[in-house]
């Protein structure tokens, strides 16, 4: 088979850039920082968007679009948000483009100034609050549960595709409560629905638990994570949900009238999972020939390559292969019969390979008179050849043995990356010998987490939900701590 | 019942902002010219995007994203688009903010000024066919059949929710193909989509056509559209198709190898609607009450509200209509049982009127003694009270009704407004106090055109498809015309 991609072992990170675009997921574009999804990309995307906004209605919640633009004084209304926020973005300053007077294509009219700029959403927390204080008057109004699809812009200096973008997709969930008591559970509940749709769908692990005061949302009080082990051993942070306290319904002045007529501030959530999903899928389970997708969010999960000679041969093919197509159809599993002529079948068995589905079958002409079909599962790389009959059954059967298949894989895969270390010196060397995740104690403070970032490039992932209480010292400082943290190098 | 609205014979278009608002569709932003879609309002584009892009994907499209920016450049490549669109729109020129050295929050970086502005798309044909260039070589390539669900933004100067907004929601089809014919087939096949969707699903009654050479989108060499009839007799472009010819792949330099080895230049299409159509939506079918919404586009098709005293007479009720509501779902049909104790049963009548929810169910005491249930329909305003046993199959009947029935009252009310008239003077008058749509023999020169619309505000609308060869008279000018073309004031 013809190699299409720089193996992982050779250069882990070009694989990937060269996966993204072999495989027809995504490319760059002219605009800086921003890629092209493509129609296969967009594809799995839309799988997964399709997944998790079933699951948001199902815990109650309603979609709703907020405007693009953000007026430029609203990031400066809640302190912390504008520290993490309001500077690295895309700033709209004029409204009109003119003729150039030379002759040179279009200028932008000075004349058309805006008074004052809108800033290109990097999240919608300021304008959705500002919106939601003409929604909220009493304790009838509440809870407020929305969620909004849309593009966002955060002008990265370093890109990479689906995992760090300019301008990128993703959902945010913007809810307003009553209590203090409700806004957690939501935040927590939500976190819940990512954790069950990471590992489910994407049959990708995760670990859930708390971000460190440092790498919380701005503007948060509680920051609630997701983290997913890639193939290289480093961390990816693949969804969150805040616990934002009062702090923009005070920036806004959102109120709402209490059972007894009191006035009170509004308590608050947000919660998101963008495209860098789909860069967290990636590397979870794909190999050296190629995309390697959970059935459940494969856009094809099934294809049927004929071998054949001649117009007759295929025309065979196609009506002994008819009746299964049906069958796998009305079991609600997807199935292409691939009939191209201008490729060879060898193109088009590493095409399926490299585009990641997960089934695939091949019937040739021995296959005709036998009354059997090739069957080669993608995760495995392994093919048999059964009787065509009653084949659609054992499909069914393998496209959720593969998604079970695959999940343990990357669950195996993680338990022999994570270590417990309680020596500074040993974390020091095993993050670059072994790499991986680390349980270690922390004594709590920036100051140490910022030097272990530091001399490590290894960042504070979470103090995880699972973590057990238990007597230690700070690995650096060996102060007093009571549970230990994940520590990892992170993309 | 207390009346929400302003009536239509008082100020139609009050009426019309005053639905928009109160029956929770959207709201104004303090983003110049941006709305707020609210969440009910979103459930309704959101059945309309379903429908849509199953639609797509049945005739062969796949989805695909591309850039929210463009290069400010790509605006003059194509002469005629320029014009049309590089105009007024949202120029991003910085991409930093700092801290105010005054301490007043917030203020753009002078010192990160693009070297090139940006443009926030306000269609997408430049930046995309500057991405097909990467994507075709051969007439293998080809078709490419991709369509974008997008946001995009025009500066307009009069905005309206949903009918004229600076940035909308909709979607945008660019195809590539080998042949004239193809493309052409290609524009002709979608406006044919468009109007399917807009006759079976929306209920609204579309005259499809060619757009005057004036009228054309910027660009394109045939732009054909869906015209509906609101129920003011005004015109509202619901839907374009546009032949693009070679223009955009001449543009951006986008040539393939034909199957004899010639280069020649690529064939485009490109198509769209917007959440303009919840604008048609709502002043297709809607009255002084509120709402009408065909079932198939109704977030909610069945409400039952139970009148009761005491939260026993409550719970009989529910457990009364838990089978009727598994049936009704079973059925694929959308039911909610409003069990709030905040507001009265007349209170909810009132307000699911003003929604539009096609049929509503009411039980009483008296109801439950009986057997009975009361039954109403949105669209009539009808009652009546039927047993209980075996409604479902009349719901179900009864939302095929309705979905027909303001369908036809659409077309009725459309066919008593159109009107073929060969006299200017008598044009003049009666779109004063008739107004609608007028079948006239035009010159089809752009003269002409530019001195209707002048000196009525009315304007070509289409050259419609049915349109039959007959000898005739510019009815302004008095040179010959060989077919009737649509004119009309609209939207």
């Amino acid at each position: 088979m013809a190699k299409f991609l720089t193996s992982r072992a050779e250069n882990y990170s070009q694989w990937y850039n060269d996966l993204v675009v072999k495989a027809g997921l995504a490319e760059g574009s002219v605009v800086r920082g921003c890629m092209v999804i493509k129609p296969y990309g967009y594809a799995i995307w839309e799988k997964m968007q399709q997944q998790l906004d079933k699951m948001f209605k199902e815990t109650g919640h309603v979609n709703a679009y907020f405007p693009l633009l953000i007026p430029k004084s609203f990031f400066s209304k809640e302190a912390d948000h504008v520290k993490g926020f309001a500077k690295e973005c895309a700033v709209v300053t004029h409204y009109r483009l003119k003729n150039d007077p030379d002759g040179n294509g279009v200028i932008v009219d000075p004349a058309a100034k805006l008074e004052e700029e809108y800033i290109i959403r990097p999240t919608s927390e300021t304008i959705i609050w500002n919106t939601y204080k003409n929604w909220i008057q009493s304790y009838r109004d509440l809870p407020i549960l929305c969620n909004q699809w849309a593009n966002v812009m955060r002008w990265e200096m370093r890109t990479r595709m689906f995992l760090r973008t300019a301008e990128f997709l993703w959902q945010e969930g913007h809810t307003a409560h009553a209590t203090k008591e409700e806004a957690l559970e939501e935040a927590n509940k939500m976190i819940r629905v990512y954790a069950e749709f990471a590992e489910k769908w994407m049959a990708m692990p995760v670990i859930m638990g708390h971000k460190s005061e440092t790498e919380r949302f701005a503007g948060a009080l509680d920051t609630l994570t997701i983290e997913a082990m890639m193939q290289d051993g480093k961390a990816l942070q693949a969804g969150t949900s805040h616990f934002l306290g009062q702090n923009f319904a005070k920036a806004f002045d959102v109120m709402f009238a209490t059972k007894d007529g009191k006035q009170e501030y509004v308590w608050a959530t947000s919660w998101g999972v963008s495209t860098r999903l789909m860069g967290a899928l990636i590397m979870s389970h794909s190999d050296d020939n190629g995309l390697v997708l959970p059935p459940k969010l494969a856009p094809l999960q099934v294809v049927i390559v004929p071998i054949y000679k001649g117009l007759e041969g295929l025309e065979k093919i196609r009506q002994t292969v008819a009746p299964l197509m049906a069958k796998l159809q009305a079991k609600g599993i997807s199935v292409k019969f691939d009939d191209r002529d201008t490729q060879k079948p060898g193109w088009k068995f590493a095409d399926y390979e490299l585009k990641g589905v997960p089934v695939r079958l091949a019937m040739g002409e021995r296959d005709l008179e036998n009354g059997t079909i090739e069957i080669a599962r993608r995760d495995t790389l392994t093919k048999e050849t059964l009787p065509l009959e009653g084949i659609e059954q054992h499909i069914e059967n393998l496209l959720e043995e593969i998604q079970e298949n695959i999940y343990k894989l990357a669950l195996e895969r993680r338990s022999k990356l994570i270590t417990k270390v309680d020596s500074y010196d040993e974390f020091k060397q095993l993050i670059e010998t072994k790499g991986g995740f680390f349980l270690c104690h922390w004594d709590g403070t920036p100051e140490t987490e910022a030097r272990i970032k530091e001399e490590t490039k290894a960042t504070i992932r979470c103090i995880p939900f699972d973590s057990v209480e238990e007597e230690g010292k700070c690995m650096v400082t060996g102060k007093p701590s009571n549970r230990r943290v994940l520590i990892a190098r992170a993309y």
